[in-house]
């Protein structure tokens, strides 16, 4: 069995940020997630790439003990996302989308993908979340959504709610998805839609966690300089994740999902969060724990 | 020696938000800091109002152990202001503000006020905070500001950095004041400019601080509907001041300041706020440590 089996999409960006400019930079969701979780359990991972793609990223998810038969090479193009933050707005202009071979993205998992501990579903279409989650045997299922399939999907994605155990879902859109106002609100009211836990990230307002039993807010872990927000709310999720397959409560799973974002959040692309070591995150926790303590 | 002498501006308020409309509501920067603070130490109030302001609201102050005798009553009209909050967005859209007696507000605060352990300077310009801070004899002074003054009267704000003890600020203005981007490095770097302590108040995102010694950050109270944000920002320097005169560490006046925010901002005006008891705060502070823990 699997500890932790995650789809989603890998991808070359060109991002733009008042610190700087990047041109062909690796990133996608499962990217980012599968650095961050990986410092905890092996990801076992499910997507597809170009030749345009540096093969030696997969190489060094493979040292850090991830499973990459599930990562199709394939003739073409690599999905491709350009992007452009400007100070003080916390949402980038999307400047282009081409999805390349993940427009056409059939994840076939490896037998041995077919059972694990935790699977984790990117932000892929409602559709497609809803075969995997029904086909991969797993003891916890997580998603994520965006904007785009709560506008075009709503009712397939509300249905799926049904069958996912945590969503993680950052604060406009669970006011969208909940049409409640405020973070609170909107998490309470997507744990009655159906999942067991509801964790919203909403940047430098850190992220918070509802579940039947619990309740859990923790604010961003404050960085000196945010060089690049691209990847943090994955890199929160696979901190996250990656923590609770190790044996963390859920509360120790955000403190983890925060400290491995704001990793991700002081370099381009995954420049910080590859290097990061478990000393570091914990050193994270601890400056964490004390700045909330009164 | 007072406790607490606080300068500032009592109005009526016209306020439209997504739950309600209220006209003539008691608002202004004093009213709710007042509000906040007496409930763990007596305030001494320097404001102006005309004989259109509802006395009774200064007789509960004055019940509350408040000294009413600094607020002079004139003929004319007090401070008023109207605005209206759209869903999603944090700051309102002003759609009037009339001085009236304020604008020729020349504290004279009585002669046994000219010595307190705490001095608050609402929202003034920043050469009238300057002849208080200097004319009343304090332990601690803490001053609040915003963008109007930020704009028109840099300078003179900058160098009265140099005399304040606590800034208080809300993040999109420390943001303007520093010149630096995100909480932290702003809050960092005012502390430069200055102050012995900077707080900065960041709406939902909770508030932070930073002195010479010590940093904490606290996420907002999650309150089920805010109602009205007006006068959250008041009523949190006041919680923050009020506990700091009753013997509170700056980490616990910061819980406390969240706290009392967050009543005030389930009703208009001083409804909530106005009633709350101590033993509510309490209740508050332990949601709070226990959402925060990990």
């Amino acid at each position: 069995m699997k500890e932790i089996v995650a789809i989603g999409s890998i991808a070359l960006d060109d991002v733009e940020t008042p610190y700087g400019k990047r041109q062909g930079a690796v990133g996608g969701s499962l990217t980012y997630f599968s650095f961050a979780a990986s410092l905890f359990a092996p990801v076992a991972l499910v997507g597809v790439v170009g030749k345009d793609f540096p093969m030696e990223v997969l190489e060094a998810l493979k040292k850090r003990g991830c499973d990459i038969r599930g990562v199709e090479i394939r003739e073409g193009r690599s999905f491709r996302w350009a992007g452009k933050y400007i100070q003080g707005q916390e949402d980038p202009q999307t400047l282009k989308t081409e999805l390349g071979l993940f427009a056409e993205f059939d994840p076939r998992p490896p037998e041995d993908y077919l059972k694990t501990r935790i699977l984790y579903l990117g932000n892929l279409s409602p559709s497609l979340q809803r075969v995997l989650i029904r086909r991969i045997e797993h003891e916890i299922s997580a998603m994520d959504t965006m904007n785009h399939w709560i506008e075009s999907n709503r009712g397939e994605l509300i249905s799926l709610l049904q069958e996912v155990d945590i969503l993680f879902i950052n604060k406009k859109e669970a006011e969208m998805l909940s049409g409640q106002h405020g973070s609170f609100p909107s998490c309470q009211r997507l744990l009655e839609m159906g999942p067991k836990m509801v964790v919203v990230k909403r940047g430098e307002a850190g992220a918070l966690l509802c579940s039947q039993e619990d309740q859990a807010v923790l604010p961003a872990f404050p960085v000196k300089k945010v060089v690049d927000p691209t990847g943090a709310g994955d890199s929160f999720a696979g901190g996250f994740l990656g923590a609770l397959a190790s044996g963390a409560t859920p509360r120790r799973a955000l403190a983890t999902g925060i400290a491995l974002s704001s990793f991700t959040v002081e370099s381009f692309s995954v420049d910080r969060l590859s290097g990061v070591t478990g000393k570091e995150v914990e050193e994270r926790l601890r400056i964490l724990r004390e700045l909330v303590s009164f």
